[in-house]
């Protein structure tokens, strides 16, 4: 159905992405367009046969296609003129900035493309952590009490140890720390303060249970994927994170009474509809003395949580025939008609 | 110093966004680019000469040289390729949609463009008025009562009357309507709701006194305006929004005690510093029992509120040569070359 996937970006996940979008080649039963984003913000039209580590780590992608992106798609430029590339819907697989920050949901928006992922409120709420608390909050979804640490600022604030420290702007677990006392409290604040200038301090649980659960609406109806209760040490690091993008074990939905089960259900709708409308996200739970906990949305998760899905094709393409832009407003120009006839104020 | 000023725009406020264009020219020192952004979100370059109402409402800028937003640029096309326009900074003049919804923030940080305007963040939460009082309560400003109603959910709220509707993510008073009895508050609902699935409802308070205050950060220090009080009817039209901008009485700062202007520029301090960096804001407080209490914040004010500051031209051209953009991120490759040498994963 002329899928294409968006990979890459000005990222602290680029390399995750690529890693994304090859798991998902491997996935899909159709072959789609694979448009990298490269760190320049230059997009390329990359063979799939040419969907590898190497491509992208030797540069090698630079021989490729280069892509234009302009109003209603992406253009080939050859010599006799541009050709635009025929696609229904792009999905948008960049982690992290660029693709999680809602700077593609502006560009597609505004470019007037189909796509698949957050728009441009629901990335600026599900990016930075500490939004996401207020906007759950504001959804009536609970999460941990936390703190905001504000690089150069000093602060009387003494965490509970263990604690844990976030970058408010990242995702994949990069700047991540937990610390069990002042100095590795402050060797964390050094490690985050290197990706963002807010760091956000909540209690480390070490025992809490985290369930995830991947979904999206599709003609007003919520499909949800099964839950998966997530293998960890004390958190995932980069490589595990691969592993993970692509199912590499048999997956067991999570055993859970069919209560709680409901009830991350009603947490995750509660999330995700309307805001997320056009995305397939994945929410991080904690469950709590029988209660839910909000942990962090991923808009664009890794490789679109496909092993989480019963029939992740068919998903995938409801949604990409489900998804729309904003409505066009049409400008009539009716009050610079008014003024006009009143004489010499414009 | 070659500023270009960006209008226009697929917004509800296209026209107003004309109007504070063309306002803008007659305040400038020095004649800066002009770069409209039609209906179709094209991009055209207009001859100074050309900036009137007629050249927009009767279409004639069709005839103006088109521009090719890409990495670095607006580009002018030509039979001998294309020609980079030499700017220095771009001024984000789209009011509402484009705008102020965070488009224009993404696109000029993705193409890594020079700009004054509220950044993606800032763009979210001053564009929808609910987010804006949940950032406001998070950095310690207060913000009248209200309740949201959502486009066809039934609700038991019953407002106090009278009560004031507005569509949480439209600017210049389009779709506001005042209600004064239930009748009158089902029209808004019909009204509100022809912009926007989410209406947010508040005690219009007829007497309350209100004050705006606009400003900038240049090099760590805030830049203030004098504080107005705007002369309202009940609420300001189109038209009279547009004789606002151009600042055609003599402006009077407004009447208060020090206690009370250093209150406001306190509160105007918490909301700037550090989110809208990079833009001219104006916030529009509400003053009760001498206490503040923001009503809404403008990321572009019509015409940049240019009348209320004493040296506008300087104060523009001080804040064009202080912005950035976001710093790249450098793509290394260390992981995709770790995981290279393990044979078969990738």
């Amino acid at each position: 159905m002329n899928l294409a996937i968006l990979f890459g970006g000005n990222s602290y996940e680029h390399e995750i992405s690529i890693v994304s979008a090859v798991v998902l080649k491997k996935v899909l039963d159709e072959e789609p367009y694979f448009i990298f984003c490269d760190e320049e913000r230059e997009f390329y039209l990359i063979k799939a046969s040419n969907l590898n580590a190497k491509t992208f780590s030797s540069k090698a992608y630079k021989k490729e296609k280069k892509l234009i992106l302009k109003q209603g798609g992406f253009y080939l430029e050859g010599f006799l003129g541009e050709k635009k590339l025929e696609i229904k819907c792009v999905i948008n697989l960049i982690h992290g900035r660029d693709g999680e920050d809602g700077k593609i949901a502006a560009l597609f928006e505004f470019f007037n493309i189909n796509f698949i992922g957050p728009r441009l409120e629901a990335s600026v709420l599900s990016f930075n952590k500490e939004l996401t608390k207020l906007y759950a909050k504001s959804v009536g979804v609970k999460t941990l009490d936390y703190f905001t640490l504000k690089k150069g600022l000093q602060t009387s604030f003494k965490p509970n140890f263990p604690c844990i420290l976030k970058p408010v702007r990242l995702g994949s677990s990069i700047g991540i720390s937990i610390a069990n006392n002042e100095e590795e409290l402050n060797y964390g604040k050094d490690v985050g303060f290197e990706f963002d200038d807010t760091l956000l301090v909540e209690d480390f649980k070490k025992d809490i249970k985290e369930y995830n659960l991947a979904g999206c609406m599709i003609k007003d109806e919520l499909i949800f994927s099964i839950i998966e209760e997530p293998k960890k040490k004390e958190f995932l690091d980069f490589e595990q994170k691969y592993l993970s993008f692509s199912g590499h074990s048999e997956l067991i939905e999570a055993d859970l009474s069919e209560e709680l089960k409901e009830k991350l259900k009603e947490a995750f709708s509660k999330i995700y509809n309307p805001l997320f409308k056009g995305a397939l996200i994945r929410c991080d739970f904690f469950i709590l003395d029988n209660e839910v906990y909000l942990n962090e949305i991923n808009p664009n998760p890794g490789s679109l949580a496909n092993y989480l899905f019963k029939d992740f094709n068919s998903t995938l393409k409801n949604l990409a025939n489900s998804v729309k832009n904003e409505p066009k407003i049409k400008i009539n120009y009716s009050f610079l008609h008014s003024i006009n006839g009143q004489k010499g104020k414009l």
